[in-house]
């Protein structure tokens, strides 16, 4: 199996599909989601990917996010992968939420045994867009990367380190410090080893410390109710990052509320506005 | 525990909670959910009930049709009922898909031992809208009913039985006429007895036969992939007696569509502005 069709079905005139592949970044078969919008069905259309949080799978976003219907009007393909590679037998990363399979940081590990599967960096902005380049009618040239919290991380930290290679990045309550905060500092160390110093590439507010830049305002929505709001994500960390160096940000705090797909829902049109003018040039 | 509150989450600048209640109808512990609207923090707001089909809860309406967003819009206070009593202990009423437990088929029991519990008719069209009048800021002298599959059934029949008690009615996929198909030729015989006369009070096609009419159109969509369209939906039936008795209806055939939630949220919208014109007088 190099590329399969598990499910399609029709959904706003456009089609809703699951899909899996043999991945060489990860090692495995990967699962993601593609929802086609109507314009698809006479020419490539722009991606939006979605990268999904800790304990989240493919089918996450693509039930829970709200987004197809406004994807259609706006002509958006929507991409949601896994967040991490699975049934890899690898010792200690399953059964832990926080950790290895449903919690690849979006990150390549570099420390064994995790180094040789959890590659998901390589996958989402190499391996990935290539295969939805070959198998849909998808114009790569116009893309856009979005997520939630460790997925938020995941989209802020690909777009930093790739800025050429989308044209909008927004997130929705995204880990913007995993070095500073305890999903990070019980997390990076396994992935990388100890040396605080090869966590910076992986880290929004430390990338943007050593003058990343994204060419385009960062979206970024915050609930004030969250129960991460000052443990895991700190977006005030963020917002400090982007006035020191100059990185054009609209961080919106939205009062009452909290970390779930409710969130997500409420606000995810602002989003898909967002990428859709961007692709629009 | 007579009523209390599950979770609320802030949603479109709502409120979608879940609660439960010990039922005198079924006689037991009931769930549903309640989307309340921006508006309803001002005053009574409007109300729509959506039925659920088959193997289905309180959360998967308000999960997975995508109805929210626009219900914030509309004002429209959203209710999603389970699809039976749980936890019955009654022998043969769980652990099918089709009967007893997740497949209460909106009717009343006449038959034992099924009768003391499997009340969802006089729970649906009484117990839950005084409930919700008591506890919710809505006016429920604006009531609107809809469903899918099963739960269209549920909407269809209780809305002609009950035609004062609603302003508007609708259903994705309804089971038109359970005495004629299998899904109600197996669960009318153990809910009702074998007289096939005492069906009849729980069947749309049948009611219409007998001269009940619903003031108001029937909005109804229906996928021509439905997987389940020629056994057990049968929609010309329902176009027949519509037409034999005068009833308005409209219904529409989705060119590709199939029985999931994926249809549903593609033409959610229309339903819920069928609805929101229906109680605007």
């Amino acid at each position: 199996m190099t590329f399969e069709t598990l499910t399609e079905q029709r959904a706003h005139g456009g089609v809703q599909g699951f899909y899996r592949h043999s991945s060489n970044e990860t090692g495995g078969v990967m699962r993601f989601g593609v929802f086609r919008p109507p314009q698809a069905a006479k020419g490539k259309v722009p991606v939006l990917y979605f990268l999904a949080g800790l304990t989240c799978t493919e089918e996450t976003a693509a039930i829970k996010a709200g987004a197809q219907w406004l994807a259609a009007e706006l002509g958006l393909m929507l991409v949601t992968p896994d967040t991490s590679p699975r049934d890899t037998g690898i010792d200690g990363a399953s059964g832990d939420w926080e950790f290895g399979e449903g919690a690849g940081f979006y990150l390549d590990a570099s420390n064994a045994p995790y180094a040789s599967r959890f590659r998901m960096y390589s996958y989402v902005s190499k391996e990935l867009p290539a295969l939805i380049g070959a198998h849909f009618p998808a114009d790569i040239s116009r893309s856009g990367i979005c997520g939630h919290s460790m997925g938020g991380h995941g989209a802020l930290t690909i777009a930093l380190r790739n800025p050429d290679a989308y044209r909008s990045v927004s997130a929705f309550a995204p880990i913007v410090a995993p070095s500073q905060v305890p999903w990070g500092e019980k997390a990076l160390p396994r992935y990388l080893g100890d040396d605080r110093n090869a966590w910076k590439q992986w880290d929004t507010v430390a990338l943007l410390g050593e003058g990343r830049r994204f060419n385009g305002m960062l979206l970024v929505d915050q609930g004030d109710a969250d129960a991460f709001l000052d443990s895991q994500l700190r977006p005030q960390l963020l917002e400090q990052a982007c006035k020191q160096s100059g990185q054009a940000l609209n961080l919106r705090m939205q009062a009452g509320y909290d970390h779930s797909y409710w969130f997500i829902q409420s606000f995810i049109a602002d989003h898909l506005i967002h990428h859709a003018q961007a692709m629009k040039a």
